[in-house]
């Protein structure tokens, strides 16, 4: 059962709520659940079924692509508010890829099943259009993280990365190990490692096991 | 002035047709203009101005992205029947990233003015959504050459393209210089032209200047 600020949550999360009928609101909150996903746990693959329409209250996912080799390239995270549609991916006609979603922190949300979605969908031109939306905005971000990973020098996406984890977590002592980089920054370890080493070597960073502490901001910017 | 012939393909080219009213239609057949553009020209980038939609007679154009050293990646390739809505990327403003697009064989094509299009997308949620299922169709093509790149080793990703443009041109002979391949599989050029030069040692393909003869194609398809 939903409580009441879970319906609150689900009106305000869910745009397109003042354009369906009373029927349709209904078969939504019927089929909507509370979830909690551990730190760590793999929420999603293209070998498990269909899980449906995440709305996240708190928490984080992050949204990968692997490769046969298990090589992973971040996409995307999502956060408190967002809604992750691609969880949902198999009832997306359009949406032919495959993405995988961990739990990055304990992450509590609400679960709309697919297969009820999947008749709203077609049931409704404002629910489709949400949908596309929110596809199309990953779009953009997918794009940008492409055009990182393409075109942008390893020690510009470094310092990125660096500079965004340690304001999102507000720290700057980041506990990460080199081989975790070099996934979320889809670069081989040893290049990841060296470079490092250099940011060390030039005062902007401190490594010691499992931390890398960050020492000099400004420097770290000056190479974005 | 838009022919008989013309307006049939507006109609069976834009699903929604029938979803609008006859005012809608109007706007957009007194908006729409026959356009020619030639082989090799550059007919989109982020610094012209927004172009409109484009519904393709006959020909191709080509979408991609490009680095600030000159580097590019080709996205998605359009022909005849499709609909190009990200020479209209400035009116979309979930779109949040830059592309190119050139004209890679002459080209016919119906042209939307965006101004017109962008009034009609914000009145119609039928119109909205036909952009929109475009845009993420497009994803997944994106997804598609993204995975190859990061993930697939650069022998696969040569015989790919070079199958691919055989198919495509119906010939074995293809005109193409390393310096274009490197840059539609997005590799370095000393890779694909040492690659090149494996494929020739193995009685794949044989090379002459500018030209690449396909001689032995169940070879090339056994590196896929």
């Amino acid at each position: 059962m939903l409580s009441q600020n879970d319906l609150i949550f689900l009106e305000n999360t869910l745009s397109f709520w003042d354009k369906i009928d009373k029927d349709k609101q209904s078969k939504i909150i019927s089929n909507t659940i509370n979830i909690k996903y551990l730190k760590g746990e793999n929420i999603y693959n293209p070998t498990k079924e269909c899980l449906g329409i995440i709305l996240i209250k708190t928490g984080e996912l992050r949204t990968y692509i692997l490769s046969e080799d298990g090589k992973e390239v971040t996409l995307f995270r999502l956060n408190a508010n967002n809604v992750c549609v691609l969880s949902s991916s198999c009832i997306l006609k359009n949406i032919t890829f495959d993405v995988y979603i961990d739990c990055e922190q304990e992450t509590e949300a609400l679960l709309i099943n697919s297969i009820a979605f999947f008749e709203l969908i077609n049931e409704s031109v404002y629910i489709e259009n949400f949908v596309l939306r929110n596809t199309v905005d990953k779009f953009s971000n997918v794009m940008w993280t492409i055009e990182q990973i393409l075109f942008m020098k390893i020690d510009t996406r470094l310092a990125i990365f660096l500079l965004d984890e340690s304001i999102r977590l507000n720290k700057n002592d980041l506990k990460l190990t080199h081989e975790q980089i070099s996934r979320y920054i889809g670069s081989a370890r040893e290049v990841v490692s060296r470079m490092l080493k250099y940011f060390e070597k030039e005062n902007i960073i401190q490594l010691s096991r499992g931390t890398i502490k960050i020492i000099d901001k400004e420097k770290l910017k000056k190479l974005i």
